[in-house]
């Protein structure tokens, strides 16, 4: 199913993305779910995919087609002023995609074809965005209350985000935390796996990343992690309070 | 959606569940979704409840009239030898309630009136046994390595299960780390609420309970677990590794 999320900080953007699919428990492979587009001192894009691997792959090829093509009516990467124009465009493009295979008078009708996709990034001249771009093709952004997105299989990896990160949040400690929300996924979602992307856009740097680093199965920082996480996950359950008071109450009730 | 889980251990069983319902947003609503069965010496049954709450309600109405009945011929909580049998039992009766009103014939046909429960207990003679009966009507049992049953919004609160349920995990340990579990659930999910009720029947003593509480919303233990649990697990995490090392490794490669 795929995970992938992105944080909007005040330091910038950070985008953690899984690589593994599946059509099926004898179909699982590997493909990155990362893309990334930029000309530097002018824009910087990055776009996360989950869901249907034919459509986002095809939305990702269109996508450097219209960048190389030269049909000058046609709308493209570089023209856009504002990251949204770009959600707009990759929402229609994908939109496009789904009908073409699965609409009523195709061939495949009624698989579910649907892709979404998390886009964020910064065009000179505006601020950085951050869009999650739905199969209807529409989008929304983050928030201040709410400054990250999640698109895939997103509930186990949702509560170490809404416990770690703010707008003010500094990007190592939310890079860190985006690892330890898709660790958890992965460790309870077979459709979710490594190699790890995870990469943070220093805002206004207008450069294609600021980090960038890529953790297979078994690379040895991400075994240190789950290490940690376990053990201080444990201790942090031990030092909960226990339920004497609570059982006592109940004795004194009978 | 209703969050309930259950827990296998070598002490005996230990069972969770909230209490909210909801028809959509402005029908939300607040009803237990445990129910006890018991004889003391002979039997003792829990029966959780998740899904359509009218297939449920019905469910549990019809246990309680084939108890009444004279009907010599009915199959009746009080006449099984195993656990098993009684799944069974619930299952036919859930796959009636459900047929009655969605099958192909009703006129409400289409809607989702599947409820999925979770039984545990003991019958005299027998080992205690736990079962999840789904929809379609057929059961599974706990195992081993997988000491736990869970139904309704079962991702939150899974992984907790996972690091800290063992079957010789003490009891009071157990309920303990059902309420954490069942905590996570409810402060990400809008469809699961308190209040909590939980239960521990320990083994082979055929009464009804031997612990039993129910916490309310506001309740002195429920705010300090969770307190106790933001605190823990904030630094939890302020305790992992930081990426330096990861960062240093990718400053070398350029």
């Amino acid at each position: 199913m795929t995970y992938c999320l992105a944080i909007a900080l005040d330091e910038g953007l950070v985008f953690c993305s899984d690589s593994r699919t599946n059509a099926g428990p004898d179909r699982v492979s590997t493909y990155s779910k990362m893309h990334r587009f930029s000309v530097p001192y002018d824009r910087s894009l990055v776009l996360l995919s989950a869901g249907n691997l034919a459509t986002s792959q095809a939305v990702v090829a269109q996508i450097q087609r219209d960048l190389e093509g030269d049909d000058k009516g046609r709308f493209n990467l570089l023209k856009a002023k504002y990251v949204s124009e770009v959600a707009e465009y990759v929402g229609e493009l994908s939109v496009r995609e789904q009908a073409k295979y699965s609409g009523d008078n195709a061939p495949g009708a009624g698989f579910n074809a649907g892709a979404t996709f998390i886009l964020g990034g910064q065009v000179k001249g505006q601020p950085q965005e951050l869009y999650l771009v739905y199969p209807e093709g529409n989008h929304i952004t983050a928030s201040e209350q709410h400054p990250y997105l999640q698109i895939g299989e997103t509930k186990y990896g949702k509560p170490i985000l809404d416990r770690i990160i703010r707008p003010d949040t500094p990007a190592e400690t939310a890079m860190r935390c985006a690892l330890v929300s898709m660790d958890s996924t992965v460790r309870s979602n077979a459709t979710v796996g490594p190699p790890i992307e995870c990469l943070f856009y220093r805002a206004d740097s207008l450069q294609p990343q600021s980090r960038y680093f890529k953790l297979e199965e078994h690379h040895p920082y991400l075994a240190r992690l789950r290490k940690a996480w376990d053990d201080n996950i444990r201790q942090a359950f031990d030092n909960l309070p226990t339920l004497s008071e609570v059982f006592d109450a109940e004795a004194g009730r009978h």
